[in-house]
């Protein structure tokens, strides 16, 4: 099966030879691709070829479909109740400590049946390719008992065969301490260690583990334990880290060599300086501090100059950031981490996809990768971030099959 | 013709017998449209009329269409180049004085042919009812001089005619001192007064008259001007007033009888005070202190407290607010207006459609107003702000008319 996208007006892709913040912007191009993969990029004065397909970007912009690195999508009930509690006052962490937040998902994500919790995944994730996204990573973690965890990773990893988003699973057993641990969290973390990862890793159900290290939730001791089982297990570290307040979560990224860092809000100097020497990816999630009503965003600007290859994601969860429109994401990383257009191609593409593991086959246009490609209704990419709360989406294409289409 | 939409699960209306904030929620009803009009609301179990067309409401909710009482939609190029000075480091202010802003976009103006400002602008308006706003407020103001501005609100009245959105327009010839002026300001004011705002009143080419009352731009002196003459040739005053900083602009507002006083962030108490006595509605732009960049958002509380009825807008703009998106703007709103999903309806429906003087006509669900609605795949009212960035709109009725569904 051979595709010929033409009449693209720019395509962008990071210039992987040129480094991290370095673009390639050729315009006035055809794409070819086959079987699903990139084959050729031609000009327009240059002869095409047969092939089976024709689609027409009528004059718009291809980039690399987008990659989300962190995301939450597998719960049941969403929590509009506790976003009105907020305005009216309570803070993310008040609602939390009184039972609300990640326990209150959990009691109802418990109480639902399997499929019923599959179905409004699969809505719900739908919305990630109308914005152009083609990957996700995608945690448990509304568990909390071994049976909800398993529960949570088969959701993902059984819509992963039945849809074209493909979701990179991540084990979150440690997002919270669940009701019945309250009084004895070390109990918990030794059914993470000694029963919840062993089992994942056995049934291949995650590729990932993740904590919550935080106030309140995991310290750095408790973290690196789980996080150093999983690694035993096969399964790579990433960690909620330094979001509400420093803990040395960035630090412990490095120490352990975790792949990624996320939040990252109230990192140190020294925990920046940790993460570019060990390589960790930082994943930044400004549309959670945008949705919990703050106004003090990570450092991106400290990560990029110290070397650090920076990823932004929606955190798409029922609590803190309820969004798939990465493309506003892009304007949120604009506006408060200063990040640049360019950079916020390479943060939503290929280091994404490094996070994932999976930078040989997704996360930029080049022959040999998967046609996972978004085509975007933009004059250039100033555009994007600047034309702010829209989705631009023409069209979404993941291995080469258009998945979705904008009407009107 | 006889309309029936069918299958509602919430009807959701401000309550215009208990006031602003107070809502009805109608929960599974039928609405009966006659000759574009709301003729009647029906339970489920009621017996159903015989009707010319049925539209499905699928089990989603029914609003009044959105109405944006605040927008700047008549502009030739874009500015995104701005916006990444801006990330770059440069303030709004600061590009605004080197002959960016405002002013870059009056070159761009005055340099088109009027019909292909018509055709951008035709395309760009489209966009609003794609969010469910079915009436918004139109202002000149890139013109800034008596052929261009009437070149701005002429594209205005045309649009009006051929396509479904209402625009409601608004002379802002005191938009900026444009360059050729900026050393003889008051010749510049003697022209909006003398020579513009007769022609526009003569031609009936507006509703409203505007100024930009704000530090650097016009004084409260030439604002007072402005308006009152205005107002002597039949036009109503709305106001830019204390977006940048305090400017005695809702003092102004309230004692010369403004309809509106707009942004309003870093307005006075005795401001506030003003505005409740005398009837001004606050116009709220918080998409604008947003997409700034800002954190100091306009004291709505402090407002609503004293008595203002507050409305809310998108502020859409090629500089300092791009969005259409009316949904996002309840969610920042929400965030940092403080204010409630019922506060928000009264904001985006009825309280605009007063301050363009169609409260009688729009901005309500009740019989005999216009059939002017959105439908919202939303459970709940708390819902809209809660999932955020996102597009809730399944379809946007004008005049009983199907002017936007969406698909997929």
């Amino acid at each position: 099966m051979r595709i010929l996208i033409k009449n693209i007006s720019h395509l962008f892709t990071p210039d992987l030879r040129a480094g991290y913040g370095k673009i390639i912007d050729k315009k006035n191009v055809h794409l070819l691709i086959h079987d699903g993969k990139i084959e050729k990029i031609f000009e327009f004065h240059d002869s095409t070829p047969e092939v089976d397909q024709v689609i027409n970007a009528s004059g718009k912009a291809v980039l690399p479909g987008f990659i989300d690195a962190h995301t939450h999508p597998v719960f049941w009930k969403t929590r509009e109740d506790e976003f009105v509690m907020r305005i009216q006052g309570k803070s993310y962490e008040e609602i939390a400590a009184a039972g609300g937040g990640i326990r209150n998902s959990v009691r109802k994500f418990r109480e639902a049946e399997k499929e019923a919790i599959k179905k409004v995944t699969r809505r719900r994730i739908r919305s990630f390719l109308e914005y152009g996204v083609t990957t996700i990573e995608a945690k448990s973690g509304y568990g909390l008992s071994t049976v909800d965890e398993i529960k949570s990773l088969e959701i993902i990893n059984e819509l992963n065969e039945e849809q074209p988003l493909e979701m990179i699973p991540t084990f979150l057993g440690a997002h919270e301490i669940p009701d019945e641990y309250r009084n004895d969290r070390q109990a918990y973390v030794e059914l993470v260690c000694s029963e919840m990862i062993p089992l994942v890793a056995e049934r291949k159900l995650a590729r990932y583990c993740d904590v919550f290290c935080e106030k309140g939730v995991f310290t750095a001791d408790e973290s690196r334990r789980i996080l150093t089982t999983a690694q035993k297990y096969g399964l790579k570290a990433r960690i909620h880290a330094d979001e509400l307040a420093p803990f040395g979560g960035a630090e412990l990224a490095a120490e352990i060599g975790a792949v990624t860092a996320d939040h990252l809000v109230q990192t140190s100097e020294a925990g920046i300086k940790a993460m570019a020497e060990k390589g960790v990816i930082p994943v930044l999630l400004p549309g959670t501090t945008f949705f919990l009503g703050k106004d003090k965003y990570a450092p991106a600007r400290k990560m990029i100059d110290a070397g650090c290859e920076v990823a932004i994601s929606t955190d798409f969860n029922p609590g803190s950031s309820t969004t798939q429109n990465i493309q506003l994401i892009w304007t949120i990383a604009a506006l408060k981490l200063k990040m640049l257009p360019e950079e916020l191609l390479w943060a939503s593409t290929y280091i994404p996809a490094k996070s994932l593991s999976s930078e040989d086959r997704i996360g930029a246009i080049e022959p040999g990768k998967q046609a996972d490609l978004v085509i975007l209704d933009i004059p250039n990419l100033n555009y994007l971030p600047y034309h702010y709360g829209m989705n631009h989406t023409f069209m979404t294409i993941k291995k080469g099959v258009v998945v979705f289409t904008r009407s009107g």
